[in-house]
């Protein structure tokens, strides 16, 4: 869980906690505060859900684009705040919040990371999207050995019988993957996908080629749900699964990757003592902050009166937000409402200022 | 100032005031609740102080957009609110905004239109645009006859001796188009620019062509700065001009144009006995109502607590004004937030649906 803990903690003005539409546009307007920000998401590419569950679906409610896809937005975001150099942590989720005496905030992540923030902005969306588990009782014992949840190297599945779990995009693609050359230095030995039904869900291509190597033998195909597990000696040795409503029967497995896709948790962020209304952070609609000073929670993950949980609302409350940190990291320093179209100031942030005459 | 008073107002769901991007956006959200709307402007074309002001000047803060002129922003949110084919009325102002004892409201416009409202949405920005006035006390008598601040017709002008005020855009365009072939039949007998100052601000071949035209004759320029007027048999024969900050001297004039350009009042909106803080509509931020209920007021014409005049917060607030338009105009209608990334009602409100299998 740490893979530098040793290490000392990054000081930063602001750590922005959700790296999808709201928690870009947030950094963005940190960065026309003058306000340096930290993003840190759970997945390993931008975007959340935008990017994770309608990357190719369009959009039409942004205002002034007409029609959008998920996959553009973000990189139109992306495009926007790249200015504002944020830090970038990805694949890792915040697992530790600590308020300090010194009104700032300890920060840590799964992965080791460390933070000393000034104010923090959640921007969570409906939660940290990670893998969708096998849900049988006990069964977490053999990850990592037997069960992965996460894709192991390809190297340690050489020469081992793999079963893969899931009928959809991220199993089908992985058991294609695996399945490409039986017999090759370091292929396994047998690849089997197991869905509850025999009704897979993919693109044409991807089903045509799963019908052809199942024909060839390349690939095994059972349909059946788990429903609990056999050990021995420690080992992970058979799957129970039951086909239809009645019947059950064995399955020897050997090396097991879950591959159900990711599904969103509010995780850790329930658990820092914020108010929660219907799992909802409560914040106040000036500055969007919730009822611990200097954290704020912008986007799908808050409420308050009249909340629609639309990324163009969450774009307004990231604007605000912003304020409002900056009013309280600097409260020294004047707050005039400037504009991107006339302030120099702002343009120059933006990188987008007339070269000085020489 | 009645065109159609005789004639039957129009019936609406919604009235909205203003046709800045704020107002445009307002029409598209109203359209995703099925409300129909009619939208009104002071200005001749859409798009407000942004189509108005800076055209042609980038925005660098409108999410997903990282660079945008104003006249690009103003077409896009034209594109996005087509399919809810709003009722245009343009270069007039709303004069009268009377509720009535069914809930509904009376609206008139300074062309005479007459509309009964469910609701009214105020998008009124900085206000009304309207042509900046030569300020000299009792001039005004001459409007329409030798006096105008709107373009009168080109006929208006034939053979007279025509002095165009003001020393940027609008007033040089005309000077320019009136000056170009003298002598030709229907052109004036003579083109005079009055500036208070020598020196004009236009683009480079603008300010080429007119000091072309100065050297040939067809266009004069006086620097001066009108500070009285007189009049004799009911004409308006001269304009005392004031050079520097101390002579003075008369000038003749048939035709006066006044091109200074526009600038916004607030206007009747002031007048409608609405809650008002700073000359801003004080409203609630959860459905943006004013203090009287079924009139919203969203974008730079309002205020509440940590209210910023930024378009994208207009956006925002334009949204949670139409939910709360149809729970006043439909409460018997249930309100599910819905995508339009998936909802195939919204969709085909947009004219997206996919058309129905034969």
């Amino acid at each position: 869980m740490s893979l530098d803990d040793g290490a000392a903690p990054i000081e930063t003005e602001a750590l922005v906690v959700g790296a999808g539409p709201v928690g870009m546009f947030q950094v963005f307007q940190l960065g026309l505060q003058e306000i340096h920000a930290e993003l840190v998401d759970a997945l390993p590419h931008l975007g959340g859900q935008c990017a994770e569950l309608y990357p190719d679906k369009p959009i039409y409610d942004i205002p002034g684009l007409p029609a959008c896809t998920g996959a553009e937005l973000v990189e139109r975001l992306r495009e926007q705040m790249a200015p504002m150099r944020p830090g970038l942590h990805l694949g890792q989720v915040v697992t530790r919040l600590q308020p300090r005496a010194d009104g700032r905030f300890e920060v840590a992540s799964s992965a080791g990371r460390r933070w000393l923030a000034g104010c923090v902005v959640i921007a969570g969306g409906v939660g940290a999207f990670e893998p969708r588990r096998l849900k049988l009782d006990g069964v977490e014992a053999h990850e990592g050995r037997q069960l992965h949840h996460a894709l192991p190297p390809d190297e340690a599945l050489a020469g081992r019988a793999v079963l893969v779990v899931g009928g959809e995009e991220p199993a089908i693609d992985t058991a294609l993957r695996l399945s490409a050359t039986p017999g090759a230095p370091g292929a396994p030995a047998s690849v089997t996908l197991l869905h509850r039904r025999d009704a897979l869900k993919a693109d044409a291509q991807s089903l045509a080629e799963v019908a052809r190597r199942r024909t060839d033998g390349r690939l095994q195909f059972i349909a059946g749900q788990p429903v609990g597990f056999h050990e021995a000696a420690g080992r992970l040795e058979q799957l129970v699964l039951v086909h239809g409503d009645t019947s059950t029967s064995p399955l020897a497995v050997d090396q097991v990757l879950v591959r159900l896709g990711l599904s969103p948790r509010l995780g850790a962020i329930a658990d820092w003592g914020l108010a929660l209304e219907r799992k909802q952070l409560v914040v106040e609609p000036a500055g969007f902050e919730t009822s611990q000073p200097g954290i704020h929670a912008v986007g799908d993950v808050n409420t308050y009166p009249g909340k629609k949980k639309l990324i163009l609302c969450g774009f307004h409350e990231a604007t605000l937000a912003a304020f409002a940190v900056a009013a309280r990291l600097h409260p020294q320093r004047p707050q005039h409402l400037q504009y991107t179209t006339t302030s120099p100031r702002l343009q120059r942030l933006l990188g987008r200022a007339a070269p000085a005459a020489p």
